[in-house]
């Protein structure tokens, strides 16, 4: 497939480096020469003349623009885009008469990062990768889009273009507003009381750390559906703060027991790891050579680590290793590292 | 020191084997006789007699009563809790005449895990423990309480029991209220929406998964002082959806900008990993022993993991490992790793 990037940031140049690892063929623009090159030197592959599809990979305001130049100048049999929000971009699509030959997607990868230096060919891997086909994009560019999205290691999925709005409304916008709201509450709060945050908080607030320049337009351009989802929890939460004040026990338990009953709708390993898998924490010495004294010996007893993670505690002198393990595998582990004086524990229980 | 720990559960087991571990003496006691036994046995070193202190580390609705009988029965010489909340005890401690030699605590340290079996003697290691005596505490009891908390590894605050109460309120219990609220609005969401959900909804959503048993009586006992921290809130929330109604980029880009600004007060490693470390990422094939191999090469190298994490792309052939080392190894590492045929990226640019 030869495709013709417009914008080469970190989302362009990903998507580069990964139609080339797939065998496919890349010429990028960019207004930012440097950036142009750069990519194109990190993709290698490049091609002449038109091309098979256009990816508009440009911030969300300049989409139309970038969208109506590569249409009016035929630069390609088809284009799409990977813009946040996508009834807007259907619209100006329709206006400039390009509807036919356009299939908007929106790849649910991303990063803080910016520019094409951080690029990374397995971004959108696994990912889901959001299809919005109008009724007027003819078959050969929806099939297209479809086929970009695969040969990258993404999951497509279709949506109309409304569909797609209120479905970043609901998972992702939403959630974004709800974040920027509490971390905002916490301007209002003591030091000292901020010294006993744990990891709830730093959970809740993570994604308040998002550039303002990425979602003002994005929470302006969705605005409306985005209001649609939370006009509800807004008067959902004005009930919990009744009950708050009346310390009504049992309406509370209520919300909680809603909220278990929403969270476990989300699919994906999240949900499930502590029943898949045997939970071990191994407490590694600060010294180097450590993690790979421990993975020798995991070799050693034929176990196969399926998930990690490492806890620091900041001025003590050993970290906390969370370890994943095949169900039945996670006694017999810790017992055998216990013999060999490591400090382990299991999990369950 | 001689504690006696009321609730052998996941936080007393916890606590005695961590005591015990820096060289205390512990005697459980418990309604549930094999939990009394199993965590006594954990622990190995008992005493008889007369305690140092007093630890009730049973369930919010059942802290005054225990208390109240560990006073009459004269058990140690002074008494503390761990419950999550404060000034409801402080009250019932001052109503039985037992104030001088009470001193509240609350270790902010816990888990999903219930009863004895998974309790780790590193529970409370680099974690904040905040201790709240009152006007009435005698020095002693504070001194006692204290010496605990830095005995188990502990990070002792200082606050009035009305001070933690509006802490945990604003660090904990009002951002579980606001995560519930989204993850019950989830319920109205399709599954074929839910299906893009990314990390960001994942994490705003973790705590959503807490017992309702656990939380009904924290979200009563401190209802006035979360519906304090709400309020505002609930306000901003009004403001923003008439913004989004509005499409106004200008307030929206100043409420995610506020929302860095809050974030940005939590301490803590989390905001500032990505300056410490070099990142690299490095895809793990899914056969036994790629750990192993991977943590040889970094021996080879003599360059020390500080943090590591596993990301699963289920039904891929291989799982993303997120990487940090010391600051300037980073692309030396990954340029070694891909030297040995492994696919390796640095994350920084």
């Amino acid at each position: 497939m030869k495709v013709i990037i417009a914008g080469a940031g970190f989302m362009g140049t990903s998507l580069g480096m990964a139609i080339a690892r797939a065998g496919g063929e890349v010429r990028f623009m960019d207004r930012n020469s440097e950036h142009a090159e750069l990519a194109s030197a990190r993709v290698g592959k490049t091609f002449e003349g038109v091309g098979d599809l256009f990816v508009a990979a440009v911030p969300t305001h300049s989409l139309s623009q970038v969208i109506d130049d590569a249409f009016q100048q035929n630069l390609a049999m088809s284009f799409t885009d990977l813009g946040s929000t996508k009834t807007n971009v259907q619209a100006e699509v329709e206006t400039i008469g390009a509807a036919e030959r356009f299939c908007g997607g929106h790849p649910m990868a991303g990063s803080e990062r910016s520019g094409p230096t951080g690029a990374r060919s397995d971004l959108f891997e696994g990912r889901p990768w959001v299809i919005t086909p109008s009724e007027k994009t003819n078959p050969a560019s929806l099939a297209l889009v479809r086929e970009l999205a695969l040969s990258v290691g993404a999951l497509p999925i279709l949506l109309t273009p409304e569909g797609h709005d209120r479905a970043v409304a609901e998972v992702s916008h939403g959630p974004q507003v709800l974040a920027s709201l509490l971390a905002s509450a916490l301007q209002r709060v003591d030091d000292t009381h901020l010294a006993i945050a744990g990891q709830g908080l730093r959970d809740t607030t993570r994604i308040a750390g998002s550039h303002r320049d990425v979602w003002a337009p994005i929470l302006s351009t969705n605005g409306a559906v985005i209001a649609a989802f939370l006009e509800p929890i807004a008067e959902d939460l004005h009930r919990v703060i009744d009950s708050l004040k009346a310390g009504d026990a049992q309406a509370l338990g209520a919300l909680i027991a809603r909220g278990n009953v929403g969270r476990e709708r989300i699919p994906g390993k999240h949900g499930s790891t502590t029943r898949e898998y045997d939970q071990i924490s191994v407490l590694l010495p600060d010294r180097p050579g450590q993690l790979a004294l421990l993975f020798d010996i995991f070799g050693e007893l034929q176990v196969n680590v399926e998930d990690i993670s490492m806890e620091h505690s900041p001025g003590l002198p050993a970290g906390l290793l969370q370890l994943s393990l095949p169900v039945g595998r996670g006694a017999e582990t810790v017992e055998a590292l216990i013999e060999r004086d490591w400090r382990a524990f299991t999990l369950s229980g």
